[in-house]
């Protein structure tokens, strides 16, 4: 049984990203459909990353739990289980755009408590737990704003939502002040960072939403579902800068 | 009277692109509204990078006119007439996103010959003119994609168009095989290096395009109106990484 503390697992985490960048920087970028409907990309890149992770989780916490994007879940009953997505934002990575990331999570019996997102195209790295999160190893706060008015507001892709959820985001679109596409992961690594102040999305996967949370709160921010609470499993996520800006924004989206 | 060869015009323009990066990294982000209704944002770095640059071109060209965003035009029936973006994407630089970029452009009797798109974010620096483009000097060419079906697709905000321009976007949005928002100028810029493979805008003004052309068509792509011509002074600009992909994204904009 492990004893490791949460900042050895966040260190861990660390390591797992280098060797994800490490991978990734060598294959290939081109891109097959995964195939199932819309244009659903995965590089060789993708699945070198996530074999090295695997591997080195699989060296260190032989009894660890691994859920993937790539290569699926062993031990999922495992009282920790690592979240990876080796490459978040596939479509941008093969844009040659720079806001991709690998994504890492450490979920304890459920909850995710150590969070990392890698940006290595912008040599940034942010990691969170508890009360702290990091850039690079500086200290990290979100803005703080508290207004929709005044809000920077992001989501990936505003044709993702249909019916009710595009009616809800409409709203919020028309109540913020200034808003940005295209940034999966990133969108919440920047309002960790104070950047932005609001991201809302749906259609989010476990391996997808677990390492954000982490980063957003323990850089002061609010972070969960659509109705405020914290059950993500429906895949509709919202992060903020501030309680009373998730509070406003949940109001919104139920409206 | 002037003697100096493009290759001449676009050293210098490298220089009001490093000076427009000190005068931006010093200055204040913090953003004012221009007024005018839509929030539009300018910052004291906007402004700064603007002066900067108009002082060297001052010192260097007396006769050259200058065409800027926040300082507007002088000489503006001169031969030669600098046109400047200090910061385009001034929305991305607020929310401390990378793909802001600063624009320069000479203009020769009203058609672009340089052009400079400076991404300090990213280190990336574009520069075109005649049949050659660079990124931080090293050779330029588009991917080539001659497909719709295959396209990677990018506008900066597909709640910009109204109208029939709506149903062209929406057209273009749905025959293309991934799209890409929130870029502004850096799109152009990706097409150049051979990411993306088509850019559709807008309401651009000459500050926001004069430069883009010179570093698509010295990649090998194609850049032009909404009707297949090369006036732009309509603000609605096509960039594509081949002549059929050009001509194809036009025919559907005019269905």
């Amino acid at each position: 049984m492990s004893s490791d503390s949460l900042s050895d697992y966040a260190a861990f985490a660390a390591e797992l990203a280098d060797a994800a960048r490490a991978a990734i920087a060598v294959a290939s970028r081109d891109a097959d459909d995964k195939g199932g409907g819309a244009f659903d990309p995965v590089t060789e890149a993708d699945r070198a990353a996530e074999r090295a992770m695997r591997a080195l989780i699989g060296a260190r916490y032989p009894d660890h739990g691994i859920a993937g994007e790539e290569y699926g879940v062993v031990r999922g009953d495992a009282r920790f289980v690592w979240s990876l997505d080796p490459i978040d934002g596939t479509r941008s990575f093969i844009c040659g755009l720079p806001s991709w990331t690998t994504l890492i999570a450490l979920v304890e019996e459920g909850a995710a408590t150590v969070g990392l997102i890698d940006a290595p195209a912008l040599d940034e790295r942010y990691s969170g737990f508890g009360r702290m999160a990091r850039l690079n190893g500086e200290a990290l706060a979100t803005s703080g704003c508290a207004t929709l008015a005044e809000a920077r507001f992001s989501t990936t892709d505003p044709y993702l939502f249909a019916g009710a959820e595009a009616e809800g985001f409409e709203r919020l679109r028309r109540a913020t002040r200034v808003a940005r596409y295209g940034l999966d992961a990133y969108a919440y690594a920047r309002v960790a960072a104070g950047g932005l102040d609001l991201v809302v999305e749906s259609g989010l996967k476990p391996h997808d939403y677990n390492a954000l949370g982490p980063v957003v709160r323990g850089a002061g921010g609010f972070f969960g579902n659509w109705e405020g609470g914290d059950d993500l499993s429906a895949g509709r996520v919202v992060a903020a800068a501030s309680e009373r800006l998730f509070e406003d924004a949940v109001a919104l989206l139920q409206d």
